[in-house]
């Protein structure tokens, strides 16, 4: 198998630009956006992990480098506007694309670490945050809790997708097999995860609660006019 | 007409730093903080765009290499913390602010992503994306919606100002005269917007909506309690 | 007194990393978050505000550099997941444990500031502004108040340790002298108002209130949809 590196990691940046710009173009359908508001926030969503990404591993932004990412991101906000009541149920929709998205980054942050020369870890973490941060960006902007606080197998599924693809590359697989690997490691999980209802055990103190939950925070009963 | 890019680059980070420092002062003045609350906010305000553009262009950021931009947000937030009180209607004149602060930023931001070599798209999507970040900083830290999620012409202004200025780039206006017509157009615009009521059609759904707004956060009932 | 600013400057990273850690993980355990929801938060906590400044300075990042900090954030989250339960009143804990990280992360931010050669205030700003982004992030995907919002003497006290810190290294004191100096004032101040419940005065307007406290928002009704 030939390794053309380059190539695909511009398409796998390509392919999570487009699917994440979709999740983030049905978060402005349901907050109601007009059509700049679609665009700003499906970018925004599209490049927002392979931004930080790059930023990170010092690498210049790939959207920078060549401006088709962002056209791809335009133009999937503009079908999604005028589209999108045509697709039924489309925030489940929503929540598979993003499952997609996730896997491609994952698979795209933890390859570009190790292009770069980053130790296993490194290049691990890198796909594990990297994923988050488009929908974790989308989510704070839409004022929706995000991905990191609900009780799914999101994160999980990201740092399965990207120990598979450390550990493929290091068998000795090609980038293009061991991107396969941790795109279905990651993607199946999450798919898995939805489909089935699975969650990790959550933390759950095992002293009886009698704290208020904000008990750290009313040292000033002033502080709470602050509170959405 | 001489173009001194420098010299006009650093004016406009100066004075865009000086307009978002007030809003985030302001934005302070309303949440009822202390000075160094006053201070904080209008510096992350003041200077966040412009600290995301050059970032994300891979150049020096601007209040590194010269830190009068920080000494300027710092005393606007001091005066701001003790004269607000005087300023009758202070958060309409924090939208009329803002909206100066925001085609300043535009302008900044579209003019050197094209100084450093970018394509026109991409000048203009990073003077878009940084005229949005301060004040999405601001708003998020003050627990406010984003400008992002609100119905009004603001990212539209933006846009529509970084394009006019690309586009008289093109037309062989120099640096002064091409940022006059962009800074003029977002401004105008957003003011139009702001004076006249004006909006842009919002995404309605067409197809009856038989599902609650939070369908799909629903799957697991213990995940609102995060919610705000 | 030698100075061995790399190695000093890793060791304060890495302590600083592993006490914001234990607050990411403490606010994970408030969420009830499962093992890889902690080890999430730790690490964003535990290396945000290093990486910050670490961008914002124009440096390689540190963990990037070197994977122990992400080791020390996974192992401190994952105790955490299994002993939080033991720890009596931990909320109060995360209070005092976040009060050591950010005089940590202050003097770290200033140290490397001033390292790089950036002006002293550019220094001093760096080790605030870092000193809080940690925090930031947390609460912010927490869903809480974030600390600039709080009536607290927080950011006050990572300024006032920044400045002793330059201060006393232009005094002619060694980065281990200045950084007793700085951190001490910062941790001393931080834990003195939490123990005694001071604050600083807060802007009160003086005029009457007549305007409701989200009049600026209120142009478009529609916009409240979207508010938490």
């Amino acid at each position: 198998m030939s390794d053309t590196p380059a190539l695909i990691l511009f398409s796998m940046d390509m392919a999570a630009a487009i699917v994440f710009a979709a999740t983030g173009a049905l978060a402005a359908s349901r907050r109601q956006l007009d059509i700049v508001g679609f665009v700003w926030l499906a970018v925004a969503t599209g490049v927002g992990g392979g931004t930080v990404r790059d930023l990170i591993l010092g690498v210049p932004v790939f959207w920078v480098v060549n401006p088709a990412h962002i056209v791809a991101c335009v133009v999937t906000a503009t079908l999604i506007h005028f589209t999108a009541h045509l697709l039924e149920r489309r925030f489940i929709a929503l929540l598979w694309l993003d499952a997609l998205g996730m896997a491609l980054v994952t698979v795209a942050g933890t390859s570009k670490g190790l292009a770069v020369g980053a130790a296993p870890l490194i290049a691990v973490t890198m796909g594990v945050f990297t994923a988050s941060v488009g929908g974790i960006i989308r989510d704070v902007l839409s004022q929706e809790p995000s991905v990191i606080m609900r009780k799914e197998i999101y994160v999980t599924a990201a740092l399965a997708g990207a120990i598979s693809y450390v550990i493929a590359v290091q068998l000795g697989a090609g980038k293009l097999g061991a991107g396969l690997a941790g795109f279905g490691v990651a993607a199946g999980l999450r798919m898995a995860a939805l489909g089935f209802g699975w969650t990790l055990p959550v933390y759950r103190p095992r002293a009886a609660r009698d704290y208020p939950l904000d008990e750290d925070r009313s040292r000033d009963p002033g502080d709470k006019a602050g509170r959405g």
